[in-house]
């Protein structure tokens, strides 16, 4: 299971400040905190800095990279602030935040895959919008599937995200996603997905008691990767316990030390 | 989705002492509960009065239906006790709950089954005990699949239980119902699932989250009927919200409907 921990991105207030004061403290502590709470992937993300991205996302690199040693996620449209920041990443395997199979795009990233070796996440998206039906996610899926084989990537460096919508105005979202996974996963075993949860609930009351079940639905299909709040504890007991009942965890031992933790107490307390 | 309620069983004190004392009232206040919180069956197991199992169905299904007008989920291991409690049913179509691929337990129940074209919980086991891996359940299954087709009954009357076991004993206890679940789906896609919830989790903390999110994961890949207790805010709000999420609900109407009832304010207050 991968697990990005979505904080460090300058549309929250509290980033974009640090960000304005180069206020490195305060970024090292969410860096730490999110690798504490079980990321092993941190997004990067400051796509509001628009005209000074490329500086903020060095800075930035540099800052959490002094704080903990895991590999990070580049994560911004433009090509140059993703360069910069991949040639910068000290641990592990890189991840970029994102491409898609419209053709602009597509061609302005591939380059930075083949010279970086990075995992990559490809939104299920092309130059028509986002599709809807299952039917025409997999076309998309598929689409560019073959164009990052053609590039060289392997499967298991994929992370396929559907791009889920809210169920309050589109009823079918969540099962067009769903049907999605189950699709990819028969097609191409060994690829990996990846997506964030929060859109499907948008619009409805309860978003976290929703966004929780839409990830159990997710992980029991074959998603293993999210963007999400490490922090959050519902969430990530959640996880530990779905992948307990998935025979996942020895001795359900994760499962166990989460609870010592502590990390189902809150949630524990209102059944 | 099939919500069987699982209050009204002799095992369970408070029902235990009402049945010694024919104590009426209480079992109809117990029945009237459970299908105001959304119950459309009702399990109705007294197999603690051993001696007088047959006496005490009969009173306790007669007193029942002065209360509530919904089919009952006649649950009993001796087909006299069955038999007597089918007789006495009058709304809908009852469920027998249980029949296994035992070949002495098939016999006994299986002309009942013609007799009162009940629905038929077929639990997932034979003469060699509840069997491990999904391929040895799907083989029970195919074989109580075959034997309930040449008595005449409809696919859509089969609720097949996969019997769940703790995944504290055995680790892939969950994946191997979960695979179940899946190749029945594929080979017979029309029979119903039932199951019950609480094993899963024995042995283990935090039982109610683990049993919920078991729940999710049978319900994404078909499971559509569970025993359980409807008045259980989180059980029936996890359930509504888990049908929103897989478009089971027109417009949310029913994860708002809900909401506004306040099935969401304790799960919520925690998150």
């Amino acid at each position: 299971m991968l697990i990005v921990g979505e904080l460090i991105n300058s549309s929250r207030k509290a980033i974009s400040d640090s960000v304005d004061n180069r206020n490195a403290h305060y970024i090292k502590k969410i860096a730490f905190e999110q690798v504490e709470a079980g990321a092993n992937y941190l997004d990067v993300n400051c796509g509001t800095k628009v005209f000074e991205e490329k500086e903020t996302m060095e800075w930035l690199i540099n800052t959490i990279q002094e704080a903990v040693q895991v590999p990070l996620c580049i994560d911004s449209p433009n090509p140059e602030v993703l360069e910069a920041g991949l040639a910068l990443c000290k641990y592990g395997q890189p991840m970029i935040n994102s491409i898609t199979d419209e053709k602009e795009r597509f061609e302005a990233i591939s380059p930075l895959l083949a010279k970086y070796k990075a995992k990559i996440v490809a939104l299920c998206m092309d130059d028509e919008g986002v599709p809807e039906t299952a039917a025409d996610r997999m076309r998309v899926l598929k689409s560019l599937y073959d164009k990052l084989r053609s590039i060289g990537v392997p499967d298991q460096d994929m992370y396929f995200d559907p791009l889920v919508k809210p169920i309050s105005s589109i009823e079918a979202a969540g099962i067009e996603v769903l049907e999605t996974i189950r699709a990819v996963k028969k097609e191409y075993p060994n690829v990996h997905f990846m997506c964030g949860l929060s859109n499907v609930s948008y619009g409805l009351p309860n978003r976290k008691i929703l966004n929780r079940i839409f990830m159990v639905q997710t992980m029991t299909l074959g998603m293993d990767g999210y963007i999400l709040n490490p922090t959050d504890r519902g969430m990530m007991g959640t996880i530990f316990a779905a992948q307990a009942l998935m025979g996942q965890d020895l001795y359900c031992m994760n499962y166990l030390s989460a609870h010592r933790a502590g990390v189902y107490e809150e949630l524990s307390k209102n059944l």
